[in-house]
């Protein structure tokens, strides 16, 4: 008998049907003999329908209620998945976030889980129940509802799970697992068995949106085991986990990411401090900047290079162009037809043999490389956007990744 | 400076213009330096949508997880018109029933209030808050969500005002006020300026449908000055208050019912017990008799005569034909094209001469009178529905209702 936290999103609830076939897998699991908790997200477009029911009142609600407003959407959907268990001859419960307890801090619409009480949950749980809660919400020290942001459900099954100390964490969604890459992008992409917290972080942030980092770091902080699975299908997904392998794979998985874009700061002058002043000034506007490259100077002159996510470019641009003379650069040019690609693996850390090889395949297939970035975990460069397929697909063949 | 608690139903909250014209009547009140408590039902036809979306999961869902999803209602209704009120500019802050802290019994369905919490409200209204309620919803001890049933919302805003003790509970409607009968039978019924609880009790259980009981009830527990008026008009409406008058009008209002229905049992023996009988196996199916005639004895047999609500009628002549031994009569035969027909005054207690004044005007109008039954502030007659309107307008006229 194991506890078990499974969470499915808003696509695998979205109507009756969907309802029925969580509710059934459910039964399952809880037939075999398991302690079975669900978190649910809200059902289908229900969040986007109350935000635009909102605007359409006022155009800038309060956060406060507006999370009054979007707590409503997982209530709804917590009570038929009950309703459908009940069908089900199933015993069960539905809980809110204040019902559980799940405690916030005050920052509305996008509020930090700072714990969880376990106590009724655990005394449902112990009167044979299956224990359906809200995901994506919680109260904060006052009892006034708050939501949990992007990723929101994810982090409640993520948290539950470690408060009940649960076994195993499933999060239902609508692709089979992790992968190696994108199958849209590789065909011959393969789903990994498992892969450890630190590759799936970077593979999450790299633009493999299969878990939001947020539920990933939470699970490493208290070493849940997280298994990604589709909610369509019968068969096993990927396990996220601690690393534990003594002998592991150079590289597990190949992201792209195309919203991305190049800044360059041509000619600044050449003394210290400059790049302090471009960063700071860029991160008052919360414009976060990814790869840097500083060219060697030249004639008392260098060019500074930065990468900026494309939805920020505007702002970034503006910000620098207001204060050029501060930045003391001859021009700013920018280039937003550009995209990262990464090859992740924890074992890459020790072996520098693997960059040699990424780049090579990207020689192969003729692709130039713009810029370069390393972690412990990964490498990353920056192509032309229409070259990070064929990049992708070079990458990935290299690293031979469709036989694992 | 007065503490004031509205009641808004569904109807005036049902869209965007209707929730603004609410925010508007609320800021007027709090402008002029009032402290006011709001409390709404769910919009329009939510709850019926609700409802709908359950019984397509499960026709018999649990009545806990039903009321979980009711619940929803009127926080998204709560929520909308503290957004309209944000947009005027108003501090306000809405709250659920838990978050209140209105505390039930665990009847799912059909709650009663036990206790409300009067802390979060006045600390609230202490910072120059309006407070905006969930109607119709609660908690029970554990903590489960409750919804109160039929009336919930004016029961809500009623429990409300006697916990802060508010100067006046306004109950706003689409009716306007109370009427001395229905307009639409009556075109020149007058609106009552007030009328006591009592008064209200009889004539909202007569078929007066502007104020549930329940509230009714509460309010003359507590000696809650209510109100009823509209909130499409700006017009005063009436107040329904406890009874401080010397001088009283006889008969305050007409009020016709047609959901009833006449049951006969012919030739009884005439032996002790027959009547208990009957009117056990009615109650042990929980059928509401009302007016009841026994015929006197003759030749050692008689008439049982009473009336049940008309939608119970199949089922009472079912359990009693089932039983027809038991009950020993000859014959059962029921009419439902009666109606019963009342005059409701508090000032007719002493005065027996208005129960001869209601029968001269139903002989001139030329109608049978089949029953009759008085209690201390009214006298109800049950006559053929084809007659019920001209009777009402005759009793009407009768006592000068249109004059007032």
């Amino acid at each position: 008998m194991s506890i078990i936290v499974q969470k499915y999103g808003g696509t695998s609830v979205a109507d009756k049907d969907r309802l029925f076939n969580v509710a059934r897998r459910v039964k399952e699991y809880y037939t075999k003999g398991n302690k079975v908790v669900v978190v649910v997200s809200a059902q289908g477009d229900t969040t986007d329908d109350l935000i635009e029911k909102a605007k359409e009142i006022n155009e800038s609600p309060s956060k406060r209620e507006m999370d009054v407003l979007l707590n409503t959407g997982e209530q709804i959907s917590m009570s038929l998945l009950a309703m459908a268990l009940e069908k089900l001859n199933c015993p069960v419960i539905s809980l809110t976030g204040w019902q559980v307890g799940i405690r916030t801090n005050s920052q509305h619409g996008n509020a930090r889980i700072k714990r969880v009480d376990s106590e009724r949950i655990l005394r449902e749980l112990d009167q044979n129940k299956i224990v359906i809660v809200a995901g994506f919400q919680g109260v904060n020290r006052y009892d006034d509802i708050t939501t949990l942001g992007r990723g929101g459900s994810d982090t409640t099954a993520v948290a539950i799970a470690a408060a009940i100390h649960a076994d195993l964490c499933q999060i239902y969604t609508d692709v089979s697992g992790v992968y190696t890459c994108d199958p849209r992008i590789v065909p011959d992409a393969t789903q990994l068995s498992d892969i450890t917290f630190d590759e799936m972080i970077e593979l999450a942030s790299l633009g493999a949106q299969v878990l939001h980092n947020r539920s990933v770091e939470l699970a490493k902080k208290f070493n849940i085991n997280l298994e990604v699975l589709s909610s369509f299908e019968e068969k096993p997904g990927t396990i996220v986990k601690g690393d534990h392998s003594v002998e592991k794979m150079l590289v597990r998985g190949i992201a792209r990411d195309n919203d991305v874009a190049r800044i360059t700061l041509k000619n600044i002058d050449d003394t210290p401090g400059k790049a302090f002043v471009v960063f700071s000034l860029l991160s008052k506007k919360n414009i976060n900047v990814d790869i840097i490259l500083q060219s060697l100077g030249r004639n008392g002159k260098q060019d500074i290079t930065f990468t900026v996510p494309e939805s920020m470019l505007e702002s970034a641009v503006q910000i620098l162009n207001d204060e050029i003379k501060l930045v003391g650069a001859e021009e700013i040019v920018y280039d937003k037809d550009v995209s990262k690609v990464s090859a992740v693996g924890a074992g890459m850390a020790s072996n520098p043999g693997v960059a040699a090889d990424m780049f090579e395949a990207l020689y192969n297939a003729d692709i130039n490389i713009q810029m370069i970035s390393t972690s412990e975990i990964k490498i990353s460069v920056l192509v032309k956007q229409e070259d990070a397929d064929a990049a992708v697909r070079a990458i990935h063949d290299k690293f031979g990744l469709a036989d694992i």
